[in-house]
């Protein structure tokens, strides 16, 4: 299979906040935040892999600013890491202030989808090079969130996670 | 404060899969999960706080089994531990096949809401007191999530994380 | 067949009530909650017969207390009463004042369901054995509402309908 | 007040069944209905009372035809009788096929609206002059089912309601 | 095919502006009143047709008066001419005042759709029969938007379209 | 106020076409497509403006390619050029095949937003440099279409258009 690089599946999904996606302090829900940007990197994982794609898991997600109604939230996804039939997405979040135009980093946030055939069975997809600085460093720390995800999921052992122990070791 | 149980914030969120929130392989869109579980877990903040709650985080979610169109499916949220203003919500998914009603464990997520008044500024929650075995086991490892939550924000350095180092060092 | 309880359909839908849902006075709109209590009955009812299951009728429904924009609403849905392929269903519907969690009765209905096989064509139900005091009564009640209903119809003549007619005889 | 007839009232709503509204059998769900009939009869009473106007309840309702996916709905709504502050609806619900274009009756119903201030207070409607013949027959029946939603409520004893009782005793 | 009348096809489509279709002024987004005026028109062009039928072309259409969140639209479409396997339909949207009940035309737009059998297909449509002045005047006005239209897809050369040369020769 | 450039109000909207979204050949509604266009316009002209912009019209748009669902539909809306409180924006829509991921063009439009104050006043907009050769040209033709506009809206005597007028004449 072909190499891609991120630039093939960058995806960005510009739209305002609404009205009925608010919460009382009139600031867009976390959760619908959440479904944009599942759609957004559903995107790039099908450009990537030019298959059906589905949602494997979320890394954890912090939402450290809230995005006020009216705002402008610009999401973009591309993948940062493939491995046999799954890719890490990294999504970056702006919002633009309604009228100062002031763009703001309002989040960040990785998911995973593995590509399907049409029966829903897991698939090859292409390798991918980094190019950009921040492609490669993201590459590399793909590797790390792999083992961490493993580890949750109970598939494997602690103290075989050798790049994620020594982070704790240091 | 007068401190509350798991019980008093527990919410329970019945619903269908409908058309136009599945993929082309006619299971449930992952975002779309992760959209209903933050309106039934910030239910269960606010019932558990009696404020305005806010979504501060998104523990790692894995999607390991699909939803298909028109299943029924059940997201039950509790408080499982706070903290000074925020919240821990663990949520369960069941889904129930459409016609032999055959209930399974589709999902298990872990959202943190922070309380805030008026103005957005964070405030002091009631203290909680697990009941049964399994509440008892998910306060105990709230702490342990709370440290890893902190590692990877890069506020807390990964060797103070006692508990958390711990795990890699059995 | 084998009998079911109550408690083998009761379904739980608790959701906010969000701005697009409002009329002018920000209350929840009538038909808002007309839709959710039909979505809430019919897993009710799909519960009970593990069929597909269409809405036959709705009973009179007052809507006494309005529901403000940002409630807490938790609909209860259970068999009532099944006839040979049909299925009475109770919903109790509660309201949770956003800060106090005051929890208040907002509205009381009544649906009736037919099952169907997959062309539509009416089939046979489980029966339903009431274990509760309420379940009790309800149960009764519903041979009532039966006849009434098809009194209305036009399907059985008024002094036929004798428990009915003895309502208006005492 | 001036009077008014049913013509000044009367509102036409015609839109398509889509695919999110319809349920495993592809006929659209009763609880979307009830949910356009309200929107369209709402208008209809505003448009008799000029005030905000307010569910007050919904008549028996049967649902004796599905109506399939992709079928063009109308409904037309029209005030059939005056109290002091309220408005009871007559709701027709028109189904055409999507290509013989053949209209058939889908359902009928009756809704009651209050008419109310900004403070929510009820305030009274101008009077209803019914013209053609169906309009004075609705216009008559409408004092039964007056007598019937106050029976149901428990706010007339069963032997007040005359027009009522008589239609058991014929 | 028999002929039809603008009667026929005369589809009215009344409903309320809600908050989550306004912008930051509180009126309706032009974007939601282009999709309801294209479902309208569709049903229109279904009803005289016959047949499935897709969005052919958007005449210029301009946004004179702006339409408040809680107004209530009117909008009614016909056909105002028929081509081969085209036809032309007139929009008028009127809007009503929540209060006053003041109507006064808010837009007119019009819109082409194509008639297209179930593979997709264009095929014949009946002929129009204007019957009122009005009905008449769009007729013959229609053939100077088409020879427009041709002109703008580059399809006829400006000297050919001598029904609107002659608009700019006077 | 400082010149801007087509650049500074690109708006990318990236999204996929939903079962809700489509007609019964399951390709994506018209009007569906003109409501998205609006709001990648709008906030294209927002940030040219930095002011509320609401549609002051749309051009003719002519629907050439059918949009199937599940297709990935990418949006791109600029600045084409600016008059005095008036912003015209070029829409170019492109569709992405969902498995060979060929890109076609599907179609073109062009809308005019207004900049307005709180209180609803047009207010000056900042002028536009093109720079690209596509850009200048689409600068160039934006007068053409604002004459055909004004002798449309009946603002403009056709034989005062001297731009539009050469086009018929050559």
């Amino acid at each position: 299979m072909k190499a891609k690089t991120p630039s093939d599946s960058r995806t960005v999904m510009t739209d305002l906040v609404l009205p009925s996606e608010t919460n009382p302090l009139n600031n867009l829900f976390g959760g619908e935040l959440l479904a944009r940007m599942d759609r957004a990197a559903s995107i790039a994982a099908r450009r990537h892999s030019r298959r059906i794609t589905v949602t494997a898991s979320v890394n954890h997600v912090a939402f450290n600013r809230s995005v006020p109604l009216g705002s402008v939230v610009t999401i973009e996804a591309a993948i940062s890491r493939t491995f046999r039939t799954s890719m890490e997405v990294f999504i970056d979040v702006w919002m633009e202030d309604r009228f100062s135009g002031e763009r703001t980093k309002a989040n960040e946030a990785i998911y995973t989808f593995v590509a399907v055939d049409d029966a829903g069975v897991p698939t090859e997809v292409p390798p991918l090079v980094p190019e950009t600085q921040l492609e490669k460093e993201r590459f590399e720390a793909a590797l790390r969130r792999k083992q961490l995800s493993l580890v949750l999921a109970g598939k494997m052992k602690p103290h075989d996670a050798t790049e994620l122990k020594a982070l704790f070791m240091d």
